[in-house]
């Protein structure tokens, strides 16, 4: 019988494991609870609908449906028995030979679970499309609210975290107050909106080198966004922000706050440690080996944003696609190389280095010594992100709606779901505005 | 002060209505419980996986944008004070000096609502992703199923009704478990399933000539497509649905069921019948003047799905999109009309044909004496279908992907939402499989 490989998790990881185990001579399982992989780097699209969530996430069964070494599950991972290396789901057991593990991250509210409510973070399909329905939801509130200053708090956003994620979520916001929605409203001018963007460190994109982060700075302030670095959110409700700075404790009044703060690993780090002593991180992911696997469990690896791997100089790696595709290919190679017999060194990682986009036509590249932003940077980052993206018919259809976007100012996917309804409540009900009563309804 | 119109509903008749009176000298506040105009007649391929819900919704604010004399209101119209002139609001009221009701039509189940958990119909967004998010379950669950009886009903979907949005599903399906899926699953072969068109009719397409109708029934065959004319649907559970025949009742096991049977007019028709004391029609539609008007009410217009209004020969005229646009723009003719004190006379439908799609290649077309199918019947379906889609980006997007769609025969939507822990329960839960034990959270 063929060795069994066992992937949990279609992300990054994942998924270019399975890949990458095409020809290989193994049976491969790949499990998810979804049925699509996402690419989260263009999440944040959806989430300010620039593009719909179809066009990011790609079929795991049509991505994989030529590999005949290859089948995918439907499923959830809740369980594992190390001992007789069998992985408990949902509805049934798989046994394996080898044990891919990529499950990814969450979002991770620093203790404060309430805050979860008011600042939706940004990890999938339903994250965006809730933020999206948030930020429309909040214009249309503003043009119909009479009270001045009730009218100033539907029109500040806040976005905390300046990490890649919260520099792209403000600058494509400050674009759609100062572009997109330009005529929309009869009432308002969407223009006069706040755009906030907080970051404990003391300037944003702290992980790239200072004359980038200040370009990023830079062109944020072009679109008319606040960057407010050295601050610290000390509390999070329905009417706004509570933050500790220098100068002693403020308070924003925002009726829409996004979460861009920090990520933890996903649960079944929990159950690895449970199931084989493994030790986790304290952001929840789990210490690995040099060649990724548990220590002293050689048949199961952690790959991505669950494992806690460290480059040469012993710094942890960063939660990136990168990371996560290099390790995918790398447990490939040694699974393959196992049955080959042939030794196959540890794990490194090749860092080609960053890119962040703040705009049109506006971004920052960190790779090795150069330095750069601004067009180049910006067309780099284009580059790289449809050059990964699955699915040729997907680049083509996401090419498009960017050079429209350019040319036009205009984002198509603006739909707010369920209903009108939920706003209607918002006089009587316990909540105000975006905030629905019941759990949102998003419609992609 | 300027003469103000009201329009409730942004639909076909809404939108054209509110497009018509750019120029006019009046006020126009269209109000929708929805930020964005749909395009209905595209609905069932967003429920089939072919398109995006963005690709086939407008913002309405962005289509009037540039028209001074109109504002976009999300709001829902709740009741009428026509003395007063009057519409109240969830929150507020609006004046108005003309009226005009276009709120459409709902899925109607002939006073079975309890089938309507079993077998959504295709209206809304959300209807879209609910049904795609049936079909593409099924097939995973028949995918995990191991008893064959049990598989077979996965694999089994019923359509009910004849008309052209039960032909275009059962068609899609039929291309979908032939095409789409093919290479996809390793348990199940999605072209062994069993796909069930009903009609109480004698023939499919009964509103089409003969000699059409069997032409589409030629073209569903070719996709094993099943046609059961002549058929009563007298129940609808959760395990299938029974039928009566000529020949007696009769089961069919099936966990996918849609309903594309029936609709009634929205239900502000009634709050016209209690306000103005104005007659309803068996389906709620609005008997109206041979100028649209309300008896006795010439400042409130009822046009579109929500109107029964007669041909020449006396016959009320069909629930379609072209019947909708021609009255709004001629609510708009008589409205500016009056206030130029120019008489305008009754509204006349011009029925320019009909067409309905079956599959690749394959669609029907009657238009005055010209009655024809197959290629050209397909390709003036399409001209016609992205002729009227409004906004210039989505008809590139959308021909594009029909372009990959016809020679790939991929369908990229395929997004399954909530999770998968839906099906997880299926075996524990009230409800099995695809019939969520909680609302249903679509995702685009």
């Amino acid at each position: 019988m063929a060795h069994r490989v066992v992937i949990i998790g279609g992300g990054f990881g994942g998924l270019y494991a399975a890949r990458a185990l095409a020809k290989a001579p193994v049976e491969v399982t790949l499990v998810d609870r979804r049925n699509f992989h996402l690419f989260q780097p263009l999440l944040y699209q959806v989430a300010t609908g620039g593009l719909s969530p179809a066009d990011i996430a790609a079929p795991l069964r049509f991505v994989l449906r030529r590999q005949k070494n290859t089948r995918v599950l439907l499923a959830e991972a809740i369980d594992l028995d190390a001992e007789r290396r069998r992985l408990i789901l949902d509805a049934g057991e798989l046994s394996y030979d080898s044990l891919i593990v990529a499950t990814g991250a969450r979002n991770d509210y620093f203790g404060h679970a309430a805050w979860k409510r008011y600042a939706p973070g940004l990890k999938s399909i339903e994250d965006a499309t809730e933020i999206r329905r948030r930020i429309l939801a909040a214009f249309e509130a503003a043009e119909r609210e009479t009270d001045a200053e009730e009218r100033r708090a539907w029109l500040t956003f806040v976005v905390v975290g300046g990490g890649p994620t919260g520099v792209e979520l403000a600058g494509t916001l400050g674009e759609i107050a100062n572009d997109t929605l330009k005529d929309d409203f009869r009432n308002i001018q969407p223009r006069e909106s706040s755009i906030l963007l907080l970051e404990g460190a003391p300037r944003v994109l702290p992980a790239y080198p200072p004359e980038l982060s200040q370009a990023a700075e830079r062109a944020l302030i072009r679109l008319a966004v606040r960057c407010r670095t050295g601050v610290r959110v000390v509390g999070i409700d329905r009417e706004g922000v509570d933050i500790e700075t220098a100068s002693g404790r403020e308070r924003i009044q925002a009726r829409t706050v996004i979460w861009a703060a920090g990520v933890a690993a996903s649960g079944f780090g929990e159950v690895l440690a449970r199931r084989t002593g493994c030790r986790l991180d304290p952001k929840g992911r789990v210490y690995v080996e040099a060649d990724l696997t548990l220590p002293g469990r050689p048949e199961i690896f952690v790959i991505g944003d669950l494992a806690h791997a460290r480059d040469r100089d012993g710094n942890p790696l960063p939660g990136v696609a990168p990371v996560a595709i290099q390790q995918g290919r790398y447990v490939a190679r040694l699974i393959e190389g196992r049955l080959k017999r042939s030794s196959v060194g540890p794990f490194r990682y090749r860092d080609r280095g960053s890119l962040a986009t703040i705009g049109r036509a506006a971004a920052v590249a960190d790779i090795g010594r150069w330095h750069f932003n601004g067009l180049a940077a910006w067309l780099a980052w284009i580059f790289v992100h449809l050059m990964y993206l699955v699915g040729f018919q997907n680049r083509l259809l996401v090419l498009i709606q960017w050079a429209f976007h350019y040319f036009t100012f205009n984002r198509r996917a603006r739909l707010i779901a369920p209903d009108w309804r939920y706003f209607a409540r918002s006089r009587e009900g316990p909540l105000s505005g975006p905030n629905p009563p019941e759990p949102a309804v998003p419609v992609g």
